[in-house]
């Protein structure tokens, strides 16, 4: 088998085997095949796609190139939930414990954030005392007893796909469907769920910005997972505007608080009962999405989903004081209100941009060992289709150096688009694939 | 400038700028981009194409990645004449001393064979004595005093297409006309010709293998020529068999030197008169083509075009007894002739692979400083639309190993198809393109 052969196969547009597929991810996590190599073969799968069954094939192949998780000592239907990324994405904290409160055991690894989204493990460290990471015993012992655990991922999960994905980011190659559906599903089924939830961001601020690639995505991610026996659901929901108020780590903790204890912002609150009612009828405690709906609702409102919260934070060390007392969390000592200039129906808010300010406030990182300050970032007080006097507040800034305001806030005020007609509101969520 | 958005530019379908493409090929030659962005722009512009002026561009850019030859000191206009490559093609040495006598000055600079194409600068080096290297002032002299000099290509000559077609022949991206065309016309143009023809050849032991490819590339050679200010012509002629009989180093110098004494084969005889016709037109020595055509046949029949390659081989330092006597030139000392073991018409001839047979013969060159015997090769005595009886000599093979031509008779067997209906003589010449 030459190398050579498979790129030409797949530039011609010819189906590779599951043979090809395997010399080449193997040989390339071993070194042993060339970047440029690699990097014309991910153009040529660009221009030429992968067919349904090549995906599954990379998928696999991308799955066994490393460790696997075994959760089998954990009773139950595991279901797993994954955000394909997004802007003030505060989702995870919230449906944990709500679905853990439920009966479905949540054995979670997350990521930390990186260039203009967040990560879970970051937003949870930003509790004082709290802890990501667990030898695996500990981990499967708290998700027996408690139903829910969430750490960091391990370091040897999918290596084929960091070692890709690092190319795909350099060669202009990151966005093809099959490459993405690919690189997700892999991790998914490495770290060892029964049943997966998807939650496919479509808009601005995430990776694809319309209905039909998304369609295309989700339709994709569901076929890999069902290829694989792992009964799978997607939902396309809306990033063309962050989910919630919070953009930062300390203010999503808030916020995720906030919305566990029936006070949340609106959009939030719905997608995590519409998530948590979906995972619920996957993990067979309802008998229809409706009924996981209830469940959901009921266990939000009733503060049991709230006092799951509580039990995770005390397990992994954190200080539970924080659910009463917000001061206790890390928060910047700078405020500034940026106020709207023009008066007019908000048209449009660009959700990457307000990403990257809450970055550049300190509160992400732009390489991967950057430090992060858990206590700044934004509140983005409207919503397109919101009116707007001059003078009305729109965002609020949380800094800890004294002239971040002045310096960030012409910028943020480039974030959001006005129109003097009435803007619909967006839908939150488009569309469900089985 | 990045490199990330020039690969995403296009691969979108979008025009790069010049200073994009200097950007790129400059960055490439001075190692600061990596081998893995070209690659994946190398397979984007596979996909994409470039249009007549990003082609000028990418020409230009890499004609003056290096040194460029000055050849204004030889009066006269330079024609230079480039073959796409090819089996067994001698026209070079005969069209040199050809054209040489009609009043073209031949400043010529030739390349080594690689794989199964010869080289001219290798098949001149079988005459005992021959030298291809001149200092420049030498090389400037022979040609203003004989009006014909051939040696090989310089050192520094389009560096740039040295590194990026090196990288094209392990990432499937060498079949891309716009990439074939820049990479030919940069070398012409560095090697400062006033005018340039060009044999296009197209068939399967060609680069092209079909009629729209050859047009097409031959038109992109054009345009890029006059883009130049350098008139080009280029004619696309038949690659589907050998040029000739001969395919080897010393059998090719026989091969021309019967040629020029007009005893040659009548496919090669008519492509060089053809070739020579053309070369006179753009030289200003015939006022049309079918001038040209009547002055090359004139001094091949002659013996003018004989006698300059005598003055060639003279001034060069090779044994001019060679013309009267062969057993000069070195010679395999087996021999062993093919013969059919079928009756029908000769429908299709393998050239590529009597070109692989030849050089696994020890003939040519695997890889780059392969040594070369030069005495070894093939006679193929018949060609497309021959009738042959069981038992008629088909290819007379020259070796310097007992056992040779018992170990490649097999696969010289299977270079050759037959039909039992009549088939026709192929053209020798498709077409013109100006």
């Amino acid at each position: 088998m030459r190398v050579y052969d498979i790129i030409a196969k797949k530039r011609d547009g010819q189906k590779l085997s599951l043979e090809e597929i395997k010399f080449i991810i193997n040989g390339y996590v071993k070194d042993l095949i060339p970047d440029y190599q690699v990097a014309a073969l991910l153009m040529a799968i660009y221009f030429q796609g992968l067919d349904k069954e090549e995906t599954a094939h990379l998928t696999k192949v991308m799955t066994n190139s490393g460790d696997t998780i075994d959760l089998s000592e954990i009773e139950g239907l595991k279901v797993d939930k994954h955000s394909t990324g997004g802007v003030g994405d505060t989702t995870t904290i919230i449906l944990a414990p709500l679905v853990a409160a439920g009966g479905i055991p949540v054995a979670k690894m997350s990521g930390r954030g990186l260039g203009h989204t967040g990560g879970t493990i970051d937003k949870l460290e930003s509790i004082p005392g709290f802890i990501t990471t667990l030898e695996k015993k500990d981990f499967i012992k708290q998700v027996n007893q408690i139903n829910v655990a969430v750490i960091g991922q391990s370091g040897n999960l999918v290596p084929a796909d960091k070692k890709i994905y690092a190319l795909r980011d350099v060669t202009a190659t990151v966005n093809s469907i099959p490459l993405i559906a690919s690189s997700i599903m892999s991790k998914k089924i490495a770290a060892g769920a029964d049943r997966i939830l998807l939650d496919v961001k479509m808009g601005n601020g995430a990776f694809v910005e319309d209905l039909t690639q998304a369609k295309e995505l989700a339709k994709t991610m569901v076929d890999i997972g069902n290829s694989f026996g792992k009964k799978t659901v997607a939902i396309i929901s809306n990033m063309n505007q962050p989910l919630g108020e919070a953009i930062g780590n300390s203010l999503e903790i808030i916020e995720a608080i906030e919305t566990l204890k029936g006070k949340g912002p609106q959009d939030l609150t719905q997608l995590c009962l519409e998530l948590a009612g979906q995972m619920f009828f996957l993990g067979g405690k309802a008998k229809d999405y409706v009924q996981g709906l209830k469940l959901a609702e009921k266990l939000l409102y009733s503060g049991e989903a709230l006092q799951k919260l509580k039990e995770l934070i005390s397990w992994q060390e954190g200080n539970v004081d924080v659910l009463e007392n917000y001061s206790l969390l890390p928060l910047g000592q700078y405020t500034g209100i940026l106020k709207s200039r023009e008066a007019g129906y908000i048209s449009n808010i660009n959700s990457k941009l307000l990403g990257s300010i809450a970055m550049e406030l300190g509160g992400g990182r732009e390489k991967k060992d950057d430090p992060i300050d858990y206590g700044v970032g934004l509140l983005v007080k409207k919503k397109i289709g919101d009116y707007l006097e001059v003078g009305d507040p729109i965002v609020e800034v949380i800094a800890n150096h004294e002239n971040d305001f002045e310096r960030v806030k012409n910028k943020l005020l480039a974030a959001f688009e006005f129109s003097p007609n009435i803007i619909p509101k967006p839908p939150l969520i488009y569309e469900k694939i089985y």
